[in-house]
């Protein structure tokens, strides 16, 4: 099996299962309670927090709490941050559903949703973002890394255009598919939230995070027994917190070889697609994260080339895993001429693939034989 | 060691930890994916949708929606309910703060929220729920059992109650407390909502459930992607929901042995503290859930006897695990006198739990001994 989508979920690190087991069947006190073994959970549990906020450089200008997901830790942002009547609010056409549809939501109840062209690359257009800011905006959330081309937007730039052209509004990113791909630096980029997620790094499904500026706050989207300092009520769920934190550690440990690793496979893997299939156009930029290749094929679906592969145990995404909707408004953004619009094709890496799997592409190749030959009939 | 604070949060079944390493390591693919294994996934989680709906005896009656956690699921049914302008909203005076505090948050929005009183034995007084429901009523949530006596409200009669006198209500009900301890028939009971927890029965925690009436349709919470019937975005945490499903059958499989089990440890640990503290007052009804036994001990306080029997690797709960606040509010409504009112203390029994387990009695009565030594001093 060649798994080739590793933007919509990695296999875990078994380092990291055995620490769920170990927090589920032994340290299964609950956080909130008061006796020595649940202040002991407790206590990991803000080990756990850290950890996140040390490779996230956000240690000191910031907090960290604990959500469900990416999607929910997104979607308190959104929610959450205050806003006056009428406030602009600007997201990213490019973002994923997550702050999408949240954004859509807000716009249904009388706020002035707009919404940042995006370049062909994926990334967002500065230029028109700094037209679309004004003192009345409220609330910018801008993704880092583009989870549909693996594009980069300069989050250090961006916040501070934010500061200089809407002093009042708070600044998100919504970093689910940046954190361990490219370099963070929250607390010298000055964000105000920023949003991730275990299971893209090896962690488990079930858990993500929210980093609070120190002085912003939010009001929660789950309310109850007033957990993580009251953003986010629930019993805490140690087992995928604890599993987070060994995942980060695990995968910090050699992030440079595993991410050059992934350059490797992006280089190869694209290379071979031009020289089998010549018309592709690759819509990843060079520069982008090095887990993702986003080509668009020539005069094939995305869809039956997807189906095509995975007779040979090839699994391959075609944008965002949530919705076939979704896919087919982002490929309207990306400028693409008609021969190529139905054609993409996503690719995504983890240390897991080896530089060989690249070769798949010759599968790519024999992919397309067969399906001209039907197309012949 | 001792737990006797299963109300709070259980230790997981071995078999339950082993399928969620199992699904997380190896069946890892984004359910939403679109090629084969990904397939298979779905297929699974929607089968142990089945299996719960079973359960609940809700298969035919409606559907399962899966949540992070009972808190959200309480949260999804009270804010995501249609509701009117200044509508009516009735929930018990001795709701779990998931419940509460999202209903305090919906008052603050302008709703009429009223709270049912409760007798003593922390039920929901009917006469007095009656009185509140009115044709303006548009939601209603009374829980099942109650987290801080066990008592069990009769959901059928309240369901009917307020059909009768609310017709355009729908009716939600926290079964977080009620799952596995106590029968649940949600197809005669004609209930629009219910909400259920993994981490209760052995599952895993960050997983819970909320079981919507056919023709019911709720506002999400959290959008995005448009998972779970577009009721909840978010990437499926798949191997904590086949985890609870493994719960669930481990758990039914054995259901009445182990629940007569946990009443005979109530009786006895009820019957040892009321020979060895005689002042004592039992809180919990005689019918009413079999793994919670709430007293009131006379001149101590909960906190101090919950540390003084930690000493002997005994785990108690002084009500819900969440908040001081939340336990001084509820001492408040039970109509305790003085001498008792600080004396609050939750026992709550799983089937890991033994008979044996309520002989700690006596350690009760040594720590009783200990306390009034110091009082003495």
């Amino acid at each position: 099996m060649i798994y080739f989508d590793n933007a919509a979920t990695t296999k875990m690190y078994p380092e990291c299962v055995y620490e769920m087991q170990k927090w589920a069947e032994y340290d299964y006190f609950n956080p909130s309670a008061l006796y020595k073994p649940s202040v002991e959970v407790k206590k990991a549990i803000d080990g756990a927090r850290k950890t996140l906020l040390k490779y996230l450089k956000g240690s000191t200008s910031g907090r960290l709490i604990f959500t469900s997901s990416g999607t929910e830790a997104d979607n308190l942002a959104l929610f959450g941050s205050k806003k006056w009547n009428g406030a602009g609010i600007v997201v990213g056409d490019g973002e994923h559903d997550a702050v999408r549809a949240a954004a859509l939501e807000l716009k249904s109840k009388g706020y002035n949703v707009k919404f940042s062209p995006i370049n062909r690359d994926g990334s967002v257009n500065m230029e028109k973002l700094e037209q679309l800011l004004d003192e009345n905006v409220a609330f910018v959330s801008i993704m880092h890394v583009s989870n549909e081309t693996g594009a980069v937007n300069d989050i250090a730039s961006i916040s501070k255009l934010v500061r200089k052209k809407s002093p009042r509004a708070l600044f998100h990113s919504d970093g689910v598919q940046a954190f361990g791909k490219v370099s963070v630096n929250l607390a010298a980029w000055d964000v105000d939230l920023y949003s991730i997620s275990a299971h893209k790094l090896h962690g488990p499904k079930g858990i993500g995070a929210l980093y609070l500026k120190n002085g912003v706050n939010l009001k929660p989207l789950i309310f109850g027994g007033g957990q993580e300092d009251g953003l986010r009520s629930s019993t805490e769920n140690t087992p995928a917190i604890m599993a987070f934190e060994i995942a980060a550690d695990k995968y910090f440990e050699n992030i440079e070889d595993n991410n050059n690793k992934k350059r490797v496979i992006f280089e190869r893997l694209s290379n071979l697609i031009l020289r089998y299939a010549p018309d592709t156009v690759i819509i990843s930029p060079e520069n982008g994260a090095p887990h993702i290749l986003t080509v668009a094929f020539k005069d094939v679906r995305g869809e039956t080339l997807l189906h095509a592969l995975e007779e040979y145990q090839i699994y391959v995404g075609i944008g965002s895993a949530c919705s076939s909707k979704r896919e087919s408004r982002f490929k309207q953004l990306l400028g693409l001429d008609e021969s190529h619009k139905e054609g993409i094709v996503r690719f995504s890496f983890s240390e897991f693939n080896e530089i060989s799997d690249a070769d798949t592409a010759e599968k790519i190749k024999e992919c397309f034989e067969k399906l001209s030959k039907y197309k012949r009939r």
